[in-house]
């Protein structure tokens, strides 16, 4: 039951994280698959899909938010790859996640920084 | 009582937002002089002042984790002066503001939306 | 530039509340029209528009999430109004909001009591 | 040192969700006995007990609030369990969860589905 | 329909900050008097009358907790008038205030600050 | 390249919890040494070294904030075993924590209790 909205949302998350789309839609896949498809269709096919701000500078809006909550890390170790596969550095990442110690506090900052940490190095075992 | 960290947080500041450090020093002059000492020093003395992640880059993820965050109302309209003060453009606010829907609900979003109103506007008449 | 999705969000806040579409569209108007369209169409034509949970059981879970999370007073009210709508009572509603003392604190649960004892005032006011 | 509103509280949890007393007692046994004792008394022999709500109504709420402020995650299956037990279905918990969205953002409405889906294959293993 | 929980808890209350309880039982008699009986009961009837801590280290936890949780300011300002009430110095409400800097960040040690502000400044004009 | 509020704030650290500080600067060693360094020097080297709060109290707030917030267990942890070495004795902590369900909710409580006992565990074993 694919419609416009989902197939925009569909390339836009596989240009973002190849992976993440067809995690969600397994996981989903019994017990709610109408909440995979809206995870597809709101976030990627409404608004990552929107001109007015570059893929780049929404995965850094993405990661700052997900850090500052603090309650949601598999959504955050996503996003972060995420942000490494659309062009962010290292470096910018570890500057973003730092930068909210400020914001919401040492410890999210921190759990944000061992968050970082695992994706770095998965990354680099999979080279 | 001034240091380097502090004349390069103020330095900072005042590059963002040539107001926000000025009122904060003045209404915390008696009650907490140091909070005011601190607020200038970590954020801007130390963070903001880092290479790595461009002034534009760090608005943005600050304006996005007080969006989501949607407890610091009035900060939050200091750095969206800020943000528009050191490039961003109105659209590209809205933009971060809108992709909160998808991380910390429509409330949050639509709260942060209406405090992007007021700022633009008090600009728009300041003009 | 209406759609499928819209026009049944637009029917479904209308029967919900009737004054809160028209307000936000109108508040939205000009800085972010988009974000007023996606408010109507994700949760009141996705969200709203789903069987399987009555429409007072939705507007129970929403008082009580918006009560718990704290930091979206108006939209709380706006809530409020929209579950007494659709035909809770107001001795329900007291009865949700004093069970988020148990799970988000008491001062959650103050304030979401003060949220409704201004609605109910309001209400009663425009009899 | 039981009292009318623990005895209460205990029948009231018993008919919820058997486990969680004895588990929450067993477990706060030797460090802060008292907080289990409170545990009982105030959630299930106050509020529980009051009539105004329904049993299944109440566990909605909680579903709801569990999953908004997601950083209670055992107390959230805990509570899809006793859902469950009063008479929520499966499809009921679900649609509570996927409304999150809307409120608290994807990664909330996320984090629980894969709580509640837990739960479900819990229950099924037990079957 | 007092108890000794009740009547403890308002001995209790009294002590702590004699205008709250009736401010409270005034605000909820109509819409929800025993959410404003529960409030005295649970929190000061059990909690705060228990030997184990002092009431003005009960005091500093509150005032630490409402700071760093920064959706209950109203609540806040009336745990810094207790605070003062049962021996805490301004200079200690000033402490504990700005370290939550480091746990919350610096908006909720910076609207922190702003409440106490507003409480010493009306207990020196009401002197 | 230390600095003077860099070694106050290990002298600090290494009296309130002597492994946290080398456990932190360890894990952050590669990929961000400067928030190591950061959370050494601001939390600790400026904001634990202040006079006007004895340190046992700094702890007491510490504890009571972690345990409202619920998103930081590693980090709550971490300052109950440092209450311990200051001089908190377990009976305070049970009751800082316990007082948490009036402001943070049940949940918030039970988990902050559920850290404590490991905490108090890992102490006894290690004895």
């Amino acid at each position: 039951m694919s419609t416009e909205r989902f197939d925009r949302g569909w390339e836009r998350l596989k240009e973002i994280n190849s992976e993440a789309g067809e995690r969600i839609t397994e996981t989903l896949r019994e017990i709610a698959p109408d909440l995979a498809k809206y995870t597809i269709e709101f976030p990627f096919g409404d608004i990552y899909s929107r001109p007015g701000l570059d893929l780049k500078s929404r995965e850094i809006v993405t990661v700052a938010a997900l850090t500052a909550l603090g309650n949601a890390i598999p959504q955050l170790k996503s996003h972060i790859n995420a942000a490494l596969n659309v062009g962010c550095t290292k470096e910018e990442i570890v500057e973003i996640i730092m930068q909210m110690a400020v914001y919401a506090g040492f410890p999210a900052a921190l759990n944000g920084m061992y968050a970082a940490k695992e994706v770095f190095r998965e990354r680099d075992l999979s080279k």
